[in-house]
């Protein structure tokens, strides 16, 4: 059995054989491959946006969808999460997803469980099947040629777990990640070239992936509102100019702090294509993980 | 595409249509003709009864409903409801039913999507599948024969959304509707007669609807408490005597305040009716937009 | 129609017949017995566990569930919980499970409906699927010979549905059932034989079925802590020695209060079977009430 937790869970190959699917998903034709298959989300941390994803991929697929209410479940009236996984689990669902605020708890619930667990998101870890799509989204655009393609990841670098999940899997499809982000958002390691302003890096960029702003994730105050930092972060016209560069984010944007509203409706911004490719690779994740 | 954001979207000609399809779903048998299909609910404004019904109505023809919990969507992290529907829509669902405080915002909503849209509420403006539930009722209590009926809508019908919707839908199956309300509750036009009193007009009806008093929808106090509303309005079997009228209300009903107790169990009392036949409209209306 | 408000509703053929359905849908066949099936959860408490227990039962027949949010339904517009039932039913499900913390009112609600309800636990009256599963689960270790074991129920016996249901079920299956437990927590009655320690009977069980406890349901202070209560009350290995008893509970277990970590890990503690055996138990329920 095999669970997702990070996407080096999968090899080149096997996410290959995703996209595939995830393609042919986009089809919408009629398809009941997961009939009679029970997936259990376990939502700690409220994301309407990702678990709606998931369950309309699931429900494309034909299984059926139980959402627990983490908020009003047992663990309420003090059990710890694993053993509230292990009776879910042991109510012999084919598949768990779960997001949480704690780095590594996906993971550490995987000893509890018969089936697969799927990360949704823990803290500021991990968020594999948003890499995906994100790496789909490019793959799609690039028609398969990503290599030597060059990525910014714009923000907060420092706490963002999707910027985490893009830069381990973006290289192995031959892309060379780099951050741009103010100092205090900074990410701590030297492993990815860092830069202070877009300008510095814009004329080699393939992709622009700006990242949302979440202040209030901070302990710190670095900027008295996001006006200032969207001063020198926000992707704007000006900032992008003419050039060929594709624009991603993972939502919901901040609109006029991580992009102008001119951007988003410029064609190279490809937000809402996430959106529809984000239902089509967690469906092509399900079948994978639910039907080997 | 079609939306149904009031009655009017919608001829005569495809108003008997959908009567005819309720009045096949009445039949209760089984049906699969939205297998496949995927459809958001998005309830700004809490309404248990209305949701259900039209979730009951999607899973009595196969279809999948995912109903987002809007207080914990991205709306409360600040993103316009413009760019959440929009996103929403960029999973591709098939129908969007959207109840919210604001008269107009559903059909502001049409320009973001490529599914149909249907207003369940919006503000004191419509709740078309409401008047489209009620006027079944009418159009099968009098075997089709509606021509020349007169309906009063007694109570708030100011701040009545049910009143807004049924006041255009019922004249254009030949029925007069008046309105029955104090002072305070009064209907501002000229284009219906009103009464302040039921006794005015109650020998004329062949319809009473009787609204729910909402008190708290008014920001002045017109009555100490619905005791005082409940004198003149409440609908007792003392108002309606043994007179041959059709008595609904599209609930919950303020039991002793909007109809007596002693009504309710009366046959000329429809309200249950009503429900059932919510279920078997807002099936016809999914089944017409999604399918056509 | 038949309803499930206490295990009394069921004859002893009754009940063999669910085991019977129950063991096949342990084997996690494809099925769809119930497609086309409404089933309404009605949960006036919370409780993750049951009703998720329930909504994967019936999603593996494959009905549909429709889930009321209670705490935002027309009850808190002042509609009494008969209208609501009343209002549920005239959408026409084919059953509604209910939890509610007053006795007796899911009795009290059949009258106002045409399809079976199902009592998920009311007050400290009744839970009849937990019994089920809870003899089922001994009638499975025991191999069917049931006849003359004796079963200590231990804990707070005083406000447990649990005790409550299980005292009248497994007598009928030639059970003798005890209690054990604190003055504070104990039964009010003379039908059973009730002990303080379980050290006075122990030597004589076949099953220990240990009990939440909650001590926030009492009036009074009995205790300083759980821990306090654990000291006597706890089901550890030293209790238990390596006597030939099977260990049970309905869950959530306080951890080293009710059972210790060790004894949950212990292969005669059948927890998590329980746990297990109630989506199969609550399936049979589902099938038996709705296709009969």
């Amino acid at each position: 059995m095999q669970h997702l937790i990070r996407t080096s869970d999968f090899s080149k190959e096997e996410i290959l054989s995703i996209f595939e699917d995830a393609r042919e998903f986009l089809k919408f034709e009629p398809c009941e491959i997961l009939k009679g298959k029970i997936i259990v989300t376990l939502f700690f941390e409220n994301s309407t946006r990702t678990r709606s994803s998931f369950e309309i991929a699931a429900k494309r697929l034909g299984a059926e969808v139980v959402s627990l209410d983490v908020s009003t479940s047992s663990t309420s009236k003090g059990e710890t999460i694993f053993d509230t996984v292990a009776n879910i689990n042991a109510m012999k669902p084919d598949a768990i997803i779960i997001r949480h605020s704690e780095c590594g708890l996906p993971e550490s619930l995987t000893g509890f469980v018969d089936c697969p667990i799927i990360n949704a998101g823990d803290g500021k870890h991990a968020h594999p099947t948003q890499a995906l799509l994100d790496l789909f989204t490019m793959y799609e655009h690039f028609n398969g040629k990503t290599d030597g393609k060059k990525v910014a990841i714009v923000g907060d670098v420092r706490t963002s777990r999707v910027a985490g999940s893009n830069k381990r899997l973006l290289p192995t499809f031959g892309m060379e990640v780099c951050f741009v982000s103010p100092e205090c958002f900074r990410y701590e390691g030297n492993d990815f070239k860092t830069y202070t302003k877009i300008s510095d890096v814009i004329d080699e960029l393939d992709v622009i992936m700006s990242l949302r702003t979440q202040l209030e994730r901070h302990n710190q105050v670095y900027f008295e509102s996001l006006n200032e930092y969207a001063k020198d972060y926000c992707i704007t016209n000006e900032v992008v100019g003419n050039r060929d560069i594709l624009l991603l984010h993972p939502g919901p944007v901040n609109r006029n702090v991580d992009i102008s509203d001119e951007m988003l409706k410029d064609p190279r911004c490809k937000v809402l294509q996430q959106v529809t490719h984000g239902v089509a690779i967690r469906a092509a994740v399900l079948k994978k993980l639910i039907l080997k």
